[in-house]
């Protein structure tokens, strides 16, 4: 394939293991953050046609003008066609104002994307009453990737016949396409939200008891609901809890958390690098690169 | 005047005095940071046509974001005039590609804010190549208004006869403007720079022997130059060395490094909320909102 791929350092394995499969040259993007909090990026002198952008949006404020300053510079440099990979998209769960006057960072963000690039590809964006992605991002091509499969793949290898769970009704879909590819047993919790870190979770009528157990979810963030489902699951008699989320985004003290709840091990995708990942979605990405129009 | 001025939190104080100088309603944004550093952002319910926000860009990149955010909502509400108050206006600095592929972030950052609001005001930006505001930010109206007057009237208050001194030949025409008001001696370094935090400094011609001196500056960002500067103007025997600057920006350990230099007092502006604020920018911010076509 043709083009280029610009990353920043921090994802640097990423990048690699994407420039790989779909045969293009991965080139860092320089960056230097002055005392002041300014950014200073550059480029390649030299630009091709097409290029692809290669930034996950965990802790997505700089990020952001990060996506700015690089894509603007870009067409100023003569970029036709501009893709922004970014494996974790922020500011997908803000979809409507709850109270008037509240901002819809959702449709602002995902607007400001859109005004950016030509394409955007992500993986299990957090969506709830907006089903597409192209919604939410209106890109002239707006790609939803789903690491669901992998994730079961993996299951399959370390839990084989574990019930899978979801912590939530909104993970319903994704669990249950997770489950099918390989014939597990599974269910989703219903989850009340208090705030930023207190939730309660009621676990689903499903026999769990001296059962293999897997947690699945999209992403794990404070990881109190994650861990108030492994505490009601280990409490209900399940042999074992183990945990698998596309995005380990594992904010502050997250991962004590879950882990001081009782579970066994956390496997993530490499979406958001995290020490708990354990299957790639580079090989995917590529092959959405190769499919673009 | 009509109109709504919105604030955040962090300068409710400048708000306030912009507010009551203006005859304007203040509101303050609400803002909530979550766990994965999302911001959730709320504005009044209902906005008049007119709508003036404030937010100095220090520390500018999640700012940006707010703006962003901010301005596109304020949009879907209905406001058909958005004025941006910056008194500090960030990424000023970087007007060329020093070398190919670097990010000319002043012409993307200023296009960016143009792009959002009809009219944007600021103090002292920092600007070097581009010697006109509305050629870095193209907004409907671009207003750069200037501190030097302030400051020049508050140090013939505290340093009756003091000798005023630019660090560096960028700082000439505001300190000979500041100087000429009450007919202070000036005169300017010239500085060489090595690094974000390495500078050197040659001291001007003018004798400064026996006289008390108030370096002047758009900006005091790492504190280095104000720093050597200061050294040497009381190597060269000047009786006391004050600091005067519109931009209290005081990264890191700024203002230790400039009072270790032996700097008496340092007097800024409320451009940036700061302990050092010693004059108010709001009735002169109030006039230009009064101005505005």
């Amino acid at each position: 394939m043709d083009g280029l791929l610009l990353y920043f350092e921090d994802e640097r394995l990423l990048a690699g293991q994407i420039a790989r499969a779909a045969d293009m040259r991965a080139v860092q993007v320089k960056r230097h953050r002055f005392p002041d909090g300014e950014l200073k990026l550059q480029l390649p002198a030299a630009l091709p046609a097409r290029v692809v952008l290669l930034r996950g949006l965990d802790m997505p404020n700089e990020k952001l003008v990060e996506l700015l300053l690089v894509a603007q510079a870009a067409r100023s440099l003569g970029v036709g066609h501009l893709t922004l990979i970014a494996p974790y998209l922020a500011y997908m769960r803000q979809d409507m104002a709850f109270v008037p006057g509240e901002i819809v960072s959702q449709q602002v963000v995902g607007g400001f994307l859109a005004s950016l690039f030509d394409a955007v590809i992500t993986v299990d964006p957090h969506l709830h009453r907006v089903s597409r992605l192209s919604d939410a991002v209106p890109a002239r091509q707006a790609i939803a990737l789903s690491a669901a499969p992998l994730l079961a793949g993996l299951i399959a290898a370390r839990r084989p016949g574990a019930v899978l769970i979801g912590p939530d009704a909104e993970a319903d879909q994704w669990v249950a396409a997770a489950a099918a590819a390989h014939g597990f047993d599974y269910a989703v919790c219903v989850k009340q939200r208090h705030g930023d870190r207190e939730v309660d979770v009621a676990l689903p009528g499903l026999s769990v008891k001296g059962r293999s157990v897997v947690l699945m979810d999209d992403v794990a963030s404070s990881g109190h609901t994650l861990a108030r489902a492994a505490e009601k699951l280990l409490a209900a008699g399940a042999a074992s809890v183990d945990v698998a989320v596309t995005h380990a985004l594992f904010a502050d003290h997250a991962l004590t958390t879950v882990l001081a709840a009782g579970v066994g091990e956390i496997w993530s995708t490499d979406c958001i690098a995290h020490p708990s990942n354990a299957v790639s979605v580079a090989p995917m990405l590529a092959r959405a690169l190769g499919e673009l129009s």
